[in-house]
């Protein structure tokens, strides 16, 4: 069949149902062309700024920052609020490759690994001194893997000084976080916002403001492209530094407000309630198993499935695309013993238990 | 009246009349869902870069790699190509922003510049030795200065052994450039190509990535997001070391494609006759005067006129938004003082005789 695919992929996912729609109106009134040094943007940035606050509940304290993707946004942590010294949390490809990033910019970065689809024992996590910035990946796209916030909270009353960065890239909007316990967190649009890709968003506090003016009264080079101080310059000014994403930000602000009128609490419930049906169907069928043991470590977001008796994720793919969904593989080696099942905002409980029925027939 | 505006700005500039055809085409097959790593967006990366490469006539040797904006490549040749000396030539507000990038990344930036709306003698331009790129702004889009190819080719004879690198950012497709007397060249795509903002083209040839290999030989810190060798790795792959903006790059395969299907000869020779009577009008009208006094030396694509006789920019651009044109003011401290008309390929012949009829009524 030719019809297109129903996209439950946890890469790129598919769109939030109102994107079309908000995009045919960008074409029709011209925001691909407009100025990003007029009023009208200006209008659409802080738009959408307070859209994300209020949908995210971010506090006044802190900034928030547009940028090509949120594996920019790893970079610009590390240049911009560590000079010596970075800790990080790794159990999947996304928080390794952020401690990877860490040393190629000459950072003494410090992990502390656990094997691919394990959580944490946030009591065995031993921060040495001398850290600067320690890194979580909330919800590891790779192993479906999920850190509980309060294991954060647990890192901040231990470790006061230091800052703390949240990789939520696939968790936001569901992700419910206490930001004065946190001081950065970032993610990219096209997961659980539903946005095409090509936009990072970064939210950090004054203390990581305070922490470049430190480095940089040091005489530290902390890039010049995107660095703290001219994102907080221009966002000020409701500005960018370089000429951005304007229609994706737009959209942002759109698809935000369109979630805060559905509201976030029915948006958390519905994907609670998703996941657990997604999870019940793995574990009581004999050909899957849920690949994340722990349940309190498994991500509401980004699922994983272990395939048993021989099936293999192209099979099980191609089933699912045989009905219009697509579903992704596992992540690297696990690529033909796991499938990954995105379960974000904008697929409706119709379309989880349509996959849950076809998957119980496989 | 409410009626959408028509935009002759040199900043995001009107759309490409083919772009919201694309657009539509891309949320109808589901573009902005798939993954960037399937075959689906390798064809689509790799379509992009062989349009795009037949279009500017790029040899061989050259990479072409994406990023999030022209912008970030100024960081990325400073940081990939150099680790102590960079010459630029100055000579306004964008080519005297890449100079200081080098500065505020540590390295020993030195300018040769000359006054706001001029163009330079290159036989006046001395590059001191150590120097390791010489950056030349060839389409100032503050001031509406064009710096002639012949001059650049000067300057590789001259300096064989220094890096070129090329700020054609409002100057692409009209730029006719001989690649093999360039190192570097890059542009962002919502000005000559008429696309929505949010992706930068780099393109750089071996000895780029030769130059960026001693360098990390030497230990030099070159950044870990989109460095030369990850770009390279990628592109290798037809991927993108992070997810990019995928529905931008798939629509830019599409206008070049619809580009070379006009013929960039065809786009060429009606750019250089639009500019011809604009230029005319400015030098026959009591008001207006080309702000670029050298006719060697004006843009094509970024006409500046300096408004005579207490005229106004305001004045200006309301009477033309009253026809629902929309040009630009001038740019920095002469922003009452002067307007801007962009003269890109998608503003036909008509659009531009219907703004010479109303400029010339002023």
């Amino acid at each position: 069949m030719t019809s297109r695919k129903y996209f439950l992929t946890p890469g790129p996912s598919e769109l939030y149902f109102t994107v079309p729609d908000h995009m045919q109106a960008a074409m029709r009134d011209g925001i691909g062309s407009i100025s990003h040094r007029s009023s009208q943007f200006q209008e659409i940035f802080s738009h959408t700024v307070n859209q994300l606050k209020q949908l995210l509940n971010v506090p006044e304290n802190f900034q928030i920052a547009f940028t090509g993707s949120a594996t920019e946004v790893w970079q610009l942590l590390i240049q911009n609020c560590t000079a010596s010294q970075t800790y990080h949390l790794v159990n999947g490809s996304f928080s390794s490759r952020f401690y990877e990033f860490s040393s190629q910019l000459g950072r003494n970065a410090i992990k502390h690994e656990v094997p691919f689809g394990e959580g944490f024992d946030i009591n065995a996590v031993d921060v040495p001194e001398g850290t600067e910035m320690i890194c979580v990946t909330q919800n590891e796209t790779s192993s479906g893997v999920m850190l509980p916030v309060e294991d954060i909270y647990t890192l901040r009353e231990k470790y006061p000084e230091m800052l703390i960065s949240v990789d939520a890239v696939s968790s936001v909007p569901y992700l419910d976080i206490d930001f004065s316990k946190i001081d950065s967190l970032f993610f990219s649009v096209q997961k659980g916002m539903g946005l095409p890709a090509g936009l990072g968003v970064w939210i950090f506090n004054e203390r990581c403001i305070e922490r470049c003016k430190q480095l940089t009264d040091a005489g530290k080079v902390i890039g010049a492209y995107h660095n703290i101080p001219e994102l907080v310059k221009n966002s000020e000014k409701s500005q960018t530094q370089a000429t951005p994403n304007v229609i994706g930000i737009y959209i942002l602000g759109k698809v935000a407000e369109d979630m805060l009128r559905k509201g976030l609490e029915t948006i958390r419930q519905e994907t609670a309630y998703k996941a657990s049906t997604l999870y019940g169907l793995l574990e009581n069928h004999p050909k899957f198993k849920p690949f994340v043991v722990n349940p309190a470590h498994r991500s509401k977001t980004v699922i994983v499935a272990d395939l048993l008796e021989g099936l293999t994720s192209d099979k099980v793919i191609n089933a699912m695309a045989e009905h219009g969904l697509e579903i992704g593989k596992g992540y690297g080696q696990h690529k033909a013993t796991q499938v990954r099942i995105a379960n974000f905002p904008t697929s409706s409980k119709e379309i989880i238990f349509k996959l849950a029925d076809l998957l119980e027939k496989l």
